[in-house]
């Protein structure tokens, strides 16, 4: 693989094995980059008319805002995931996309989209099977939220971003570097950032994982991977589907 | 509208203004049909090198098994929803698809979508849309689950399933045929049979909607959109984005 390839590139290619064309397709779709800096909006809830993204470096979270005014994180975007396409095919978008860290983002019209699918209908689909694994990370979000113990919970969040991270070769089994705080944690696996930091602990004196100084790092990959019950079939990377 | 339009076609005319061409390439789909009988599940949770279908009549349950051995309901399909195209797509399927009623659908494989893709995109960006719209719906769930009351869970439920139904022509502001049983509504809200039999006896006799026989009538639909706060943006079917 090209050691320069973007990160989209570089997940695409888990899905199907690229041709040039296709290549120099993708890597149009990444000219109108631009920087953001944290804690500023890319995307408003409610908001209409937007663009999308493919995050090119750094880490965003998505998030609702419930009528209650308290806020639910969806998930986390790293690089080569698209943010807002969803809200960009629908009119309204049904989540807030804000900056983790200073990032890089491309900025992506369904205009750009229905041209390079034009062009390479085989992207189309790698796009689609993108998004469907997108789902499927909700779908078992979903599933787990009501299932899981904090612990498990917590072990499963860990581990999933670690795969999601070495498709573009940002983490391993060994670990990778991590923006998020345990106030991100909290609202993300639906816990108080006391409880977060409190299961952190254990997992670590259990010698299984450690989450300190913006690093993980898993102690015992498969020990972690038993208490979560972790089945990484549904992230899809093991191999190219369309050759 | 063609009156004899496929429910996937009068779907996808809510994203995008379809030509002649797409739509013939769309019917094209609809060739290999099947019918199914209820309890016999068509993609098994764990299943490898399947096939994707599009629902023609008939509702279908996609459920995940939990390692207790628990079902967790994820969605319902409706006529003119993908079944299984998380499942093609994606190397393994990661739930499984029981009819719940007699059903028709036509099987597609991913070589149809990529050959209907490269005929014309602006179907690529549209069964883009659907796969984001369903996204969406779980998201939906996801955000829901912890932050709804038993009642209000309800009420979005039935009002979701009403406007998925009215843009295929099978259900309006008056209500919709539903051949769901108490024990999917528990499996799908988290509730017991109990609880969803208690719930909906409330709602019946606040005199806002009427579960029975098969047959859910709205008595009062805006009383029970506020009580759900119910906020249809997310479905996204007010007009086509792509004219």
């Amino acid at each position: 693989m090209n050691i320069k390839a973007s990160p989209l590139t570089q997940k695409l290619s888990a899905f199907v094995a690229l041709s040039e064309i296709e290549l120099a397709v993708l890597e149009r779709l990444h000219q109108r980059r631009k920087s953001f800096s944290v804690g500023r909006d890319l995307v408003h809830q409610g908001q209409s008319e937007q663009t999308a993204y493919i995050l090119a470096a750094g880490w965003v979270v998505s998030y609702k805002i419930q009528a209650d005014g308290s806020r639910q994180i969806v998930d986390f975007q790293i690089p080569g995931d698209f943010l807002g396409l969803r809200s960009v095919l629908l009119h309204t978008s049904d989540h807030g996309i804000e900056p983790i860290v200073e990032i890089e983002a491309a900025e992506v019209l369904v205009s750009d989209l229905l041209q390079a699918f034009a062009e390479t209908p085989r992207l189309a689909t790698a796009v689609l099977w993108a998004v469907s694994r997108d789902e499927a990370m909700v779908v078992e979000h979903l599933v787990g939220l009501g299932r899981r113990d904090a612990d498990a919970r917590m072990a499963h969040f860990l581990l999933e971003l670690g795969v999601r991270l070495s498709l573009v070769g940002m983490g391993s089994k060994e670990g990778y570097a991590c923006p998020l705080t345990q106030y991100h944690l909290a609202d993300a696996l639906g816990l108080s950032a006391i409880h977060v930091n409190r299961v952190l602990r254990k997992l670590r004196e259990a010698g299984l994982v450690t989450f300190q100084g913006g690093h993980v790092t898993f102690d015992d990959y498969e020990g972690l991977v038993a208490l979560a019950d972790f089945d990484p079939a549904y992230l899809d990377q093991s191999r190219p589907l369309l050759p």
